[in-house]
Formats: structure tokens, sequence, C-alpha cells
């Protein structure tokens, strides 16, 4: 029995436990479309009625996987405080914690059933692969967002200097004026805020000539990193 | 005869079938042409009567086309229903559909004409360079696309937490902040919705700082496998 | 004489031949910069008989480079047409042009001023490189902004089906919809036009999604074509 | 005693000379956290008192710090005068300045206490191997610079014979079209200044599809100079 368990939910080699794999990441889908539809305001009663049901039933099935894992498992609390134990206990904690708590505290509860997501990463090879890289250049990616930030806080200072006086609305500090650097430097430029006077709009000039390169450092870390993370894996397979 | 339609219709090494190649390729943009004109309001009536004829023209050019290529094709059923077969097919079936439908549904049909923008992709070498990329990179492309999708709904959920009390008409529920979310994260950065909360502010700030690297993902991958493409063909060639 | 004068405006390997380039570059950004000057509202009558004197000085020592690059070319014919033979003469003449025209057309001449900036490429290393990486990679990029094009149509087309009915103003035509296509595309973004509709936002989403990748492929084509000729040039030096 | 400093001051090889580092290190963060916070307006005075305090303990270990490496520094002259010698004084510097001058003059002063921030180049890798990427591509980055400056300056050109008549508010000179020209082709796309003439979004529309990829060409410089930097500082390590 026991045997049979743990070839459907840890091994990936039958039809049966592709089968249960597929479902529970159908079931992830689903209930996290129901968390969305959750958040539209003015929902009419009967529609609740069917999400709360939905919810129900996900629940009762990562409930019934999270019991089984645990049964099979070989070592049992190794895998309960394993990285992928935690995740499944945090993907259903917050609704039986709900039954006991006010409302207010409900709503960061109800933020917490997106961890759900994580259990994609059971199944899904690119977010293992995107993990993998991860870790493998965390020490360079740290590093460089310290350079990124430091650009980023000079031109907020900066921007503070020249345009504080003319738009104390927008550039009332430097934190204020952060906003204006993440915002600008990263090309968003939503245009809520920008500098008007002459020294500012020239700042800003140099700033972007010289910030966009560095700026875009980390994200190269990231997918060189990915792609000698998917050539490792691709040779092992 | 069905030896000389063939060599000017499928072969592209004499004269006679470049020429045939350049004019249907010159007919598919004047074709393109004439349909963006038609949506200019207000045209005079004499406009019209125009680009109805190069419309009329185009359509039996391609029509004529179509034909011959059918008749040279050795398995004419294995034509017809091949990706070129049916594209020839669907960039001339709106026009002959126009006929017997109300003028509603004629608007949508008036879009199946853009089919013939895909033609195309028989002539143009770099049409077919990119389609084998997308091809060849297809698995890698859809897993990394979801861990994009895995970010945009989880910085959706994040702002609609911080901002949907201050802003319930921009952030109204995860979908009014899906909507923020990918226009923040492409850094396109319309303007129409941004957080204004200190908080939503500072959590944006974080998610730009992650995730710019992770949607940059599947751009790399897209570009790599071209160039590989590239390099394998011009190999070949 | 002829051989002396050859020695200072041909080749670039003694003092005196440094100087005169050095100063020749000189006056082409003094040049630009009494333009830019130039179209500043309001300007008081002095700082115009300033400007006026520049100008003249300058187009005085181009004429006299001019005439001496003709005098010292072995084939003075070959000079005159030849690509920076061309560009030393649209330098200085729009100024004697200006003489016989009426104020209207004098607008545009001086617009012509600016082909003064491309005498830089005789002497800019860098302008050099990237003018021979867009002759090496010409195919290629035409090839892929072909394709660029084709998506950029598509998503115009796309929003015009659903934006036109909600903001015909700003969706009139496929024409008015290519210049948001454009704008959002390339991710800058103003935020003059933007979809309001759902279906307008959900096809945004999805043109973002698959759409950044393909434009920064002409990107990509430019960047590495450049980084093969600095290779290959350094090699030889 | 000397040898004692010195080992905590300049090796970086025991454990209490990597608590100091750290301890410095600490230091300017907060330094760095106590001048932004100094820029909030309207701060209560008991506040202040806390900021002001903690400055003067900041300048006070680092004036310490300052003499400390004086005094073990073996060529004294040689050290003042260095790039670590100027940044450590420049970062206290402000501070007793600040004592003699008026208080509009010691707005700039403060401004220069961000010198501190540059204290950290010592002491954090990531700008060590960037400062070196910098300095090893600096020729290229300069060149290429060069041409960005170019394209920017032809775009603000362009839009400006475009839109001046459309718009003589926002694009009165061609300084003014510079703002524009820069905000575009970086992407950031503020919306404050766009072309609203026919003629200027079709050249909007032709300097975006060719100008991304030259504005990219130096951050593609940056990133892959500084992977050879990291390549290398790898191998030695």
């Amino acid at each position: 029995m026991k045997a049979y368990i743990k070839s459907i939910v840890e091994y990936n080699n039958n039809k049966l436990s592709r089968s249960f794999a597929f479902f529970i990441q159908f079931l992830i889908v689903l209930s996290v479309i129901t968390f969305s539809i959750e958040t539209v305001p003015n929902l009419k009663p009967q529609t609740r009625v069917i999400l709360n049901s939905i919810e129900i039933f996900c629940v009762t099935i990562f409930t019934i996987e999270y019991i089984a894992r645990i049964y099979v498992a070989d070592k049992k609390f190794k895998f309960i405080f394993s990285f992928f134990g935690l995740i499944d206990l945090f993907a259903i904690l917050p609704f039986y914690l709900s039954f006991g708590v006010d409302l207010r505290s409900l709503r960061v509860l109800r933020m917490f059933r997106l961890f759900r997501l994580l259990k994609l990463v059971r199944y899904n090879k690119a977010m293992r692969h995107f993990t993998k890289a991860m870790l493998m250049a965390k020490e360079q990616i740290i590093l460089f967002m310290a350079i990124t930030l430091v650009l980023i806080y000079f031109a907020a200072v900066g921007i503070y200097y020249f345009e504080n006086e003319a738009q104390p609305e927008h550039f009332s500090s430097i934190f204020d004026s952060l906003w204006w650097s993440i915002i600008t430097l990263t090309t968003v430029g939503y245009g809520d805020v920008y500098p008007v006077t002459m020294g500012g709009r020239i700042f800003t000039f140099f700033i972007l000539l010289i910030g966009l390169g560095i700026v875009a450092i980390p994200t190269g870390i990231i997918s060189s990193s990915l792609t000698k993370v998917f050539d490792l894996t691709d040779d092992e397979e």
C-alpha cells in the first residue's frame, strides 16, 4: 500500500503519477484563479458560494496530498521541515487558521494562499532551473545589486538638489526622489514625477546615459547564469 | 504546361519565378496598405471605389495563384491542408464569404484578410528563420513564460494589497492590478495607473529591481535561438 | 608644396596633421552648437551677430579645407563624388545657397548644415567601426526589421479592432493605431494613448509578452555585428 | 603599536580587521541614511538632535580612521593624495567646513557628504570590479557615447523641425528638443512632451526603430567588459 502511494506522489515515472502531478498543478492554477476572482468587487452571492466550494475542494485535496507525502516519507520530520514540506503546509494553513481569526487578519491570511504557486516549483522544470541559477549567481547578484542601489541613491540625491525648490510637492525629500530615481533608471517613466528645471533635466540626461548600462547588469547576470544552468542540466539528461 | 507553371510558382531559381514571387509580395503589401486606408474615417466615395478595385484585383491574382499551386501539387490534399495551403486559402476566403453575411460580421472577416501577411513567410528568409527558431526553443520559451507569468501575478497581488484601499478605482481587483503589473514590468509605464501609497511604492521598487531580469529571459532565449538558427543555415548554404 | 598640404589634410601621422584634424573636429562641434543656439527664441541682436560671425568663420575654414582636399587629390573627380567629398560639399553648400533663396526655404537649408556632423566619421574611429558594422549586417538588419514591422502592424490592427469603438479619437484608423503600436512595443509608453477596454488590455498583455523579444532582435544584431568589427580591427592594429 | 594598528586598518586577514571594516561600512550606510532623513521636511527638533549626534559620531570615527591611515602609511604624502586618501578626506571635510560658512553654501556642502559612499569601493568587491571594468573599456565607452550623442542630437533637430510650429511651448528650441530626444531614445517616455503632428510621429517611428539598437551599445560594452573583469579575477583567486 505505502509503496503504491509512494509511486504515485513521489516518482514521476508512470502514467498514474503523471496524471496525479497534472491534477495537482491544475488545482494550483484553479485555486489561484479563484483567489483572483474573489477580489472582484460586488460579486453575486451565488458566485461566492461557487468560489468557496472550489476553495474547500482544493484545500481538501492539498491536505490529503500533504498527509500522503508525510506518510510515504522515510524520514518524516526531515520532510516536514524541508522546503517543499513547508510550502505544502503553508499552502493549506491559511484556510484552517481563518476559522479562528477576525476579519481584518483574514485579508493578510488570504494573501498567504499564494504560497501555493510555489508548489509549482516541484513540478515545473523551468522554476527548478531558475531557483538553481539564482543560488549559483547569488553572490554576484547581491554585489551588483549594491552598485545599482548606490547609483539609484546618487541619482535621487542629485535630482533632490535640482528639483526640490521648483517642485517641493514631488521632490519633498530624498525618499520621494528615490521613487523618481527607480522609475526613471528602469525606464518605466510613468510621468507622475519628472524634472522641470534646466539643471534637473541636464542631470537626468547624463544619469540616463551612464545609468542604463549599470542597471542592466543584474539582468545580464541572471540571464547568463540561467544559460549555464540550462546547459549543465541538458548535458546530465 | 504543368511543369512550366510549377517552375514559376514553386521553384525560385529562374528569372520568371523570381519576378512572380516579387509580384505576389508586392500584392501582399499593397493589399495590406489598402486594408489600412479603408479604416480611415470619412473617406471620399471615389477613394472607396479605388480601394475596392485594388482589393478585387489582389484577390483575383491570389485565387489564380492558389488554384495554380493546387494544380501543380503532386499530392493535392496534402497541399490544401498544409500550413501554406491553409494560409493561401484564408487569405482569399474572407473576400468570398463577405457576400453572404451581414455588415457586423463583415468587420471580423475583414480582420482575417491580415492572414495574407503570413504568406510573406514563404518568400521571406528572415521569417522562415524566425519560425524555425521559435519551434526550436518552443519548450524553453513556454517554461520561462510560465515564470514570467507567475512573477507578473505576484506583482499584481502585491500591488492590489497595497493600493486597493487608496485607489479603489484603479486597483479594484487583481485583474485590474494585472494591467498595472504587465505595463510596469515591461517598463512601458503609460502612467494611467501607478502606486501612490508608501507601501506600494517600496513594493514597486523591489519588484522592479528583481523583476526586470526575469521578464527579459524569454527575450534572451528568442535572440540566442535565432542566432543559432542563422549560424546553422549559413553553414548549409 | 602639394606634398606638404597633403601631409597635413590626408595623413594623420605627424603633429601638424593631428592638430589640423583636432581643429576641424572642434569647428564641427562649434558649428553644431551655434546652430542649436540659433533656434532659441527671442535672441538678442548682439548674440545673433556673434553666431553669424562664428558661422562665417567655420564655413570659410571648411571651404578652404574642401579646396585643399580637391587640390591634393590624385583623382580629383573621384574625390568630389566620393562619400567624404560629397559630405564636405554638403557641409558648406547651405551657406552659399542661402544668399539666393527666400526665407521659408532657408529653414530647410539650415537643417542641411547638420551634414557637418557626418564629417566626424572621417576622424572618429567609433563612427568608422559603426558604419562598417551596419554594412556587414545590412542584410540581416533589413530582414528582421521586416519581421518587426509586421509585428508592429499586427499589434496596430488588433488594438484598432478592440479600441476603435471605445476611443474613436485616439484609435481612429490603423495609422493612428500604429503610433500606439510603436510607442508600446519599444516600451517608451508616453501615456498619450493606451487601451481602456478589457479586450484591448488583454490583447496588449499578450502582445507585450510575445513582442518585446522580437523588437529587440535588430538591436541584438547591431550589437553583435559591432563586437565582431571591433575584434577584427583590434587584431589588425 | 604602529604594526598593530596597520594590521587592523590595512590588511583584511584577521578577525579584528574584518570587524573594523564591517563597522566602517555600517557607519557609511548609517551616515547616508541620516543624510536622507535630514531632507524630510518638518522634522521634530528631537529628531534633529538625534540625527546631529549620529553625524558627529560618524565624523569622529571617520576622522580617527583617516588619521590612523596616515599614521600607518609608509609614504604619508602619497597616501594623502591617493584616490582613497582624497575620498577619506572629502568624506569628513564638509563637516568641519560647515562651521565657517553661511547657511546657503551649507546646502552644497551637505551634498559632498555623499563622497562617503565612494569609501565603500575600498571594501566592496563588486565596486572594485566595476571601476576596473570601466577603466578597461574607457576608450570604447567614450567612442560609442559619441555616436549615441550624435544620434540623440539628430533626433532632437528632426523633432524640432516637425513639432516646433505645432507645439512651440514644448519644442521651443533644439535644447528643449534634446530633452524629448533623451527621454524617448532611452524609452523612459514620461509623457510630458511627445509629437502630435503626422510628420513628427512618422519621424519618431523611424528614429525608434533605428535608434534603440544604437543607444543600447554602451550598455552592452559595460556588461561585456564587466564579465571579462570578473572572469579574470576569478581565475586569479
